[in-house]
């Protein structure tokens, strides 16, 4: 699978790779997140099976939230089976993984290749997360986020950066920091726009031309995540 | 105040007014929801006034939460505000009617001239509430939520309103129903974004030509509400 790269116009270097995005009808050939060498397990399961390659754990992960073994998981599964890798994501984080990793054809859920695919999504993020959080505070503040996202190509504004970051404003008074759930969040929502955009302008010219039908189509998924 | 027309570049006909937005610099020209004659009750008060002909009820319920007699009132303020003439809104249609309204330049929150507009606009959605619930569940459905929009001039795709809807689809297996707090954050939503596009197309062509951190900026603050 490709990964994607970012988008930045006005820049002439080459923009390292985000997190791909998934490819259902591909199997991941990103890693996952453990650093021992994965293990040969698909099997054929439900109507899917898992990319050759995926970790014991992972498929563990899925099946013991799939209790009917349908081979497709809901968006409370989905949390259910994550926060044994990752932790307990908010129902938003996860309705927005939903909407960026189930494929369209197959409306029952999540099944082993998307969720092979978000898994390893995850631990790319994980590992920016760790990168970035550079006083160690287990948090991202808006430098790190800034920098984290410009370092993955993306060159969002700063006064876009500042309301995307005011979300997360517990009007504490406090600078805002996002723990990883807000900012795996904040990264698919850029990085999700920022594809959609740039399949509008394939030849990164900076600007795109949209119908309101596709405006309308490319936002709407987002705001109801 | 000039209305908000609709955008509709296929139809030849005129659009009917939809609520208005805000314009924090003149008074609003629009009725409150009542029937009785409105009276005057500008009075100098914080840093700025309610505007002529507002209702004493609407300066009430501000009055009411301004408890510091500031001027302004934040997002809890306003969701105690709105609830005595209207209902408890949810936060999250709250923040995306702090956002729309909130006259950019007083980073205080809303204040009296913002308030009234708000409680009038949000009398309108009330009256295309009624008006478009046909059979008098009290809730709007998908096809009334869909006529409730044409009748505006919003001639939404019927997939994108499809998506819009689903974000209330408590997975219960019944058919979406809007209460009136939903029905009022997917139209401020779909109205909101039509005004934007529509900035970017002054001539109803139907398409728009957008940067990247236009098309950002367009977007997030939708996103964050
Ligand atoms: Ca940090
Ligand atoms: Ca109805």
């Amino acid at each position: 699978m490709a990964s994607f790269s970012g988008y930045n116009p006005q820049s002439h270097s080459p923009s390292p790779s985000a997190p791909p995005m998934p490819n259902p009808q591909a199997p991941s050939s990103s890693q996952p997140h453990y650093s021992q060498p994965p293990h040969w397990h698909g099997s054929s399961y439900g109507h899917s099976s898992f990319p050759p390659g995926t970790h014991p754990d992972v498929i563990r992960s899925f099946q013991m939230v799939d209790r009917d073994r349908s081979g497709y998981i809901d968006e409370i599964e989905l949390q259910q089976a994550l926060s044994s890798g990752y932790q307990r994501f908010s129902l938003r984080t996860i309705r927005l993984l939903m909407f960026l990793f189930k494929n369209p054809s197959s409306p029952l859920g999540i099944g082993p290749n998307e969720f092979a695919a978000l898994w390893s999504c995850l631990g790319q993020w994980r590992a920016i997360f760790e990168r970035f959080d550079r006083d160690r505070s287990g948090k991202i503040d808006s430098m790190e986020l800034k920098d984290a996202l410009y370092s993955l190509g993306y060159a969002v504004p700063p006064s876009v950066l500042q309301v995307l970051i005011s979300k997360y404003d517990d009007r504490s008074g406090r600078r805002v920091e996002l723990n990883f759930d807000s900012f795996v969040e904040c990264g698919m929502i850029v990085k999700g726009l920022t594809e959609k955009f740039k399949e509008k302008d394939p030849r990164y010219t900076g600007s795109a031309t949209l119908t309101y039908d596709a405006f309308l189509s490319m936002i709407i998924p987002f705001l109801v995540a």
